[in-house]
């Protein structure tokens, strides 16, 4: 194998040049048109035709068959399903909705203004209204928001042969063939049989005989995050999602699962910028729904900022730091330490929590951990601080013009013991501060967010700013303290 | 169905206690250990047994077939799997490794030490031997290190009959028969077929009448965030990876993307708090492991403040800020300010360009949509900020001494036009700063992460500490110039 050449190679997607199809509609060339869909992934023709004109778009609804365009409406953001709907005659909307599952409707249905949210429900069947109701009804977040109501049950007591032949009937409905779910005669679940338990069990057995009993199922209201674990811990391709009877009420695939995590995943990250997490690509997002998810954070941020201003306000013409003004420059440094320590912490806490490596009841384990890696830190972080500081001042990055003015190793007068004996007080004072910044940061990093888990609250909503706020107080305190006790003359 | 029940109800996974799974090895009762293997997951027992004596857990591997043990082993941690191997016989070993799908020795032979993981290869026959030295050599975070050997590939004319009798004899082998591989004379990969499309297959039918060709697939080179967005993108449950001539050498499975999907996002996460990524859980890090991780990163910022330390010295002895020392209290949220808002639009770059909502090319695009929400954003929060720096001077949270010592509405003394003068220039200063630095700061948050992305670097990398340190340094000029203007008597 060629090493070289394979590392240039693109992997291998479809690519599709929206004039073409453009060209295709407008000339009704409905035989190319099949075509494409035979060969590209709906979801790359949605992309495609996004912005074609609803007339144009119809048009592909008209030419191709609806059991291969309900894929292809699902996959078009929710502005050009709105203005399709608008579009089409009832019949079309009967026949488009008529080859969707039920979770992919009751999605539709809860973007769609209500009007047209009521057009969808009437043109689905009773069947199929009944599903969409039920899963509306689930709150956003949940196992059974998530579920499908299209799934493959049957009695725990069914020859194999039997489930094979109504799989080949009836499998093309249910979102997946690849878990059968068995009950008991009692309507409970009892197990799962893969496809391929089927495959390789003997004719005359029964679902009873092969399938795996004991398998991890979840109820309608367990939190979407938890399914996601489950599915990442075991495994699964599908799971059961039962009501308070232990009966089956609908079933979750991993596809949806993926979608979940990197759902929980944008969630996470926006938490940790201080934003308010987006539902919408960004892309699809206004320059004002933009905003709006931003402006109330900055706000919060800047009132939890006054406890700072005041503190530092006070600090700044106390004697001490008129005295000794050059101090103030390294305030920054001296926060920005103390906070992005505290942050690494809060960082591990949400990573560790959001993958079970711990759990908030294990806060002393933790701590005591964080404590050891703190104590290191601190030592070395304050160690290296010494020596920067030092050379800070000596440089004349930083100059303390009230005590010792111009005096750096260029203008070649630093050789004295006065200049050296305060610059060693000041990288001293400096770094001791920043070394308990930091030790008093990764522990308050640690508590903030086992302490908002322990509440059931997401543990990156509010650590990071009460983060920040504490930490620039709590430092310039210390620094103060410190201050005092290295230059008490001053104070 | 009964709502407020369903709410209370946990989801159903096993539980398992340690010291009943001790007890029955020290009584060595193999019967109950099978019992306890054939109901419980083998990630919670290998969880349950994780703090065990190598002695008891071999006992394990004695008492329980190792076809049902492999996958248990698979799941045990680094650092037990290294004792278990050194306790275990040569013949014990061989057994375990030659259950094991390639992929997952490959796995296990990367963490070894080296004289182990010889042994290991040793143990493996000389099929397992080529396939793992094979996936040894794609270097970590390809889909060549991610690919497992072992699937099922046949020839476009096999009939559908003949493919289903090969996956019941030969199917246990293979990590997935949901997805069967189908390849051309010249062995070159065409496409694939899902179990579900044989079962619906009439007899006399063969792959090449059933198969979906063009189907997405990757080389042993994609990076395998590429193959993640890839599954998310087409909902696949496994893919094809190929070599430099197209022939397939390699399968990827969902739940091996779902492990990938994780992973990228701890390592986003974690530098986003400016903190190496680790590959080991939380709980096998040590103290100094973990300070390891963050002490770089901590003195790399320590020294980027230098600049932030440096002007702050120089402005704050400025012939401006000794006369108005109350401003110097607002940096610090001033470049909270500054840094939140640019950290959010960073996030959003971030997080947008991991799901593909939009690509560095389209920078101008993106960099256009951001400005439009800064100014949105710059202008309520600067209004704001007005409103509330108004507040904290007339209450006398802040001060300013030096012209008008202790005035605020408590004293009385407040209603005079030469204090309402200049408490609205302070306000309009500090708050016109922010509105500036907000602007710029979204636009080099923009820029920051979709360069590094253009240049093909990690964009959460260096965009984070880059953004801090520019802001800091362009805060305090920015406050300095605007100072100048409104306080021009001062300068």
């Amino acid at each position: 194998m060629d090493e070289e050449k394979v590392e240039n190679m693109e992997p291998k997607v479809p690519t599709i040049d929206p004039d073409k199809i453009l060209g295709y509609i407008r000339k009704k060339d409905r035989k190319a048109l099949l075509t494409i869909f035979e060969i590209v992934p709906s979801i790359d023709i949605a992309e495609a035709v996004e912005n074609f004109e609803p007339a144009d778009l119809l048009y592909i609804f008209r030419a191709v068959p609806s059991e291969i365009t309900a894929d292809f409406f699902d996959e078009l953001s929710s502005d050009t399903k709105e203005a399709l709907i608008k579009a089409m005659t009832d019949k079309e909307l009967v026949a488009i909705i008529k080859e969707q599952y039920a979770d992919d409707v009751a999605d539709t249905v809860i973007e769609l203004p209500a009007n047209l949210a009521s057009r969808v429900l009437k043109a689905a069947d009773k069947e199929m209204r009944q599903s969409v109701n039920q899963l509306l009804q689930y709150s956003d977040g949940t196992a059974g928001a998530l579920m499908t109501t299209e799934y493959l049950e049957f009695v725990d007591t069914t020859p194999v042969s039997d489930v094979i032949n109504e799989i080949r009937t009836k499998g093309k409905d249910a979102e997946t063939v690849y878990t059968i779910f068995v009950r008991n005669k009692k309507r409970e679940f009892v197990g799962t049989a893969g496809l391929d338990d089927l495959i390789f069990a003997k004719p005359n057995e029964t679902l009873e005989d092969i399938m795996n009993r004991d398998v991890v199922s979840c109820y309608t209201a367990t939190d979407q995050e938890e399914v996601a674990k489950m599915f990442r811990r075991y495994d699964l391709n599908a799971m059961a999602v039962l009501n308070s009877d232990s009966r089956l009420v609908g079933v979750i695939t991993v596809d949806d699962v993926i979608d979940v995590m990197v759902e929980e995943q944008q969630e996470d990250l926006a938490r940790l910028t201080n934003m308010e997490p987006s539902d919408k690509p960004y892309m699809e997002l206004s320059a004002w729904g933009n905003a709006k998810k931003c402006i109330p954070w900055l706000i919060a941020l800047l009132i939890l900022g006054t406890f700072t201003t005041m503190v530092l306000d006070r600090i700044e013409k106390s004697a001490i730091f008129t005295a000794l003004p050059m101090l103030i420059a390294f305030v920054p440094t001296l926060m920005d330490t103390g906070g992005n320590a505290g942050a690494q912490t809060t960082g591990l806490m949400i990573r560790g929590l959001a993958v079970d490596d711990f759990e908030p009841k294990d806060v002393l384990k933790v701590l005591w951990k964080e404590f050891r890696s703190a104590v290191i830190i601190a030592g070395i972080v304050a160690a290296f601080a010494f020596l920067w500081i030092t050379i800070e001042q000596y440089t004349g990055i930083v100059n303390d013009a009230e005590n010792f003015k111009d005096i750096n190793i260029w203008s070649g007068n630093c050789w004295n013991v006065d200049f050296f004996a305060h610059t060693m007080k000041n990288s001293a004072l400096i770094s001791i501060t920043m070394g308990i910044a930091v030790l008093f940061s990764k522990c308050i990093g640690t508590l903030l967010p086992l302490g908002a888990a322990a509440i059931k609250k997401d543990p990156a909503l509010l650590s990071q700013p009460m983060l920040t706020t504490i930490m620039d107080v709590a430092t310039l305190c210390i620094f103060l303290l410190m201050a005092v006790i290295f230059f008490p003359q001053f104070a």
